[in-house]
């Protein structure tokens, strides 16, 4: 038995998001689909965790067990002309047997696009969210200060999330401005994220980039460890799973 | 009667071009209708220049005349509402009357990127050229600067070119890697292009990157004057209209 590491790159805009469902095209479905198709028995592929649908992946990272010889670069060559344009293997290497995708996972980094100007994006809107009103970095950047740290973050928490505990640990959060550009990127390292935490921590720090709330509000907020008393969810389309670390 | 200079980006991915033609939906085309709509009367919209299908531009430059009063963020305002969302505009501005966005353009800047990497790109799939054979830039460079200059170029002009001279005065022709990534980066200015000559000096440096030719020939290739000598014409995709300077 041989254990896979891969490294996929998607473009998350057509697809119900990464973990296999009964409705709809997911990542995970083709994947298995496809490694089962080459490595002519049943794959399971273990990611490294889901992503939401309509968001993008530049480095997921996944393997699956095989009983098959088939060599790595012929996997990955015959995955590729098999899978979409919008889905890649970027990396296909054996791993030690005790690898596993999601376990041994040390931690994450998210990166979530913003495109703030009046002017609408035309060749970036399947990348990013777009925002009017300028926001200020600074005030966001002080919000998202509070919440590196570890903390229990179920004010950032989405329903539907399964995770025993809330309790998680943020390594890096932070807001950068393009120079002379209409973009920013926020950047954020944490040894694991519950269920649209990163989105719902840009919603929040959207609100106090447009001074409807204030800085110093986020530690209530998430000392209060309710939903309801943070922002908005940001939609999935500025949101990209940049890198695992192991 | 007002003049009114508009700026527009975008994704030429699910277009036939710029120019309006009697099958398949156009950029030019579809900024009519909208416009005629809106200040309702006809409208024809002057455009810098062509752009072929596929081609992306991140500011493409126009003018149309209007008897209409609507204030200039009135129309750009309800535009960016009707136009679909990978047509956007981004300036709408009064301009002298004799301006003419074709004739009075001094020189415009294309953008061609290409991805360079054994790996297949997902993501910016829509907006490169991938080529999986490493590129030796410095010969691409050493290729296109015998391009950069007052020369005929009719062995980069495509069939149907219905210019009456293809002299072309060349101010910057170069490639530019991505630092520590997959990308690289052509840029060239000169005061006007050939049908497809961004495109075929693209595909001829390739050659030229992959050994196939030597960055000596160029200048041979260039002063023949038939397009049979040159390389093949680049893909769409990877196409950028940068700038338009009056």
């Amino acid at each position: 038995m041989r254990n896979i590491l891969i490294k996929i790159e998607y473009d998350g805009t057509e697809y119900h998001g990464w973990q296999v469902q009964p409705n709809g095209i997911t990542i995970q479905a083709l994947l298995q689909d496809r490694l089962s198709q080459i490595l002519q028995e049943p794959i399971t592929v273990v990611g490294s965790g889901r992503t939401d649908a309509g968001v993008h992946a530049w480095c997921q990272v996944a393997n699956f067990h095989t009983a098959s010889l088939l060599p790595c670069r012929n996997i990955q060559k015959a995955m590729n002309s098999l899978l979409p344009g919008d889905i890649s293997l970027t990396h296909v290497r054996e791993a030690p047997m005790e690898f596993h995708a999601r376990y041994s996972a040390k931690s994450k980094v998210y990166r979530y696009q913003l495109y703030n100007s009046t002017s609408k994006p035309a060749l970036l809107r399947r990348y990013v969210w777009h925002i009017r009103r300028t926001l200020d970095i600074t005030s966001m950047n002080d919000a998202v200060h509070h919440l590196v740290g570890t903390y229990d973050y179920s004010s950032f928490c989405g329903s539907g999330d399964h995770c025993r505990t809330h309790e998680r640990t943020v390594v890096t959060a932070s807001f950068r401005k393009e120079e002379g550009g209409p973009l920013v990127f926020f950047t954020i390292e944490a040894n694991g994220f519950l269920r649209h935490m990163v989105r719902n921590i840009v919603g929040t720090a959207v609100e106090v980039g447009m001074g409807m709330l204030a800085p110093e509000e986020i530690p209530v907020i998430r000392d209060k460890k309710d939903r309801k008393a943070a922002g908005p969810t940001a939609p999935p389309q500025g949101l990209f799973l940049e890198e695992v670390t192991y």
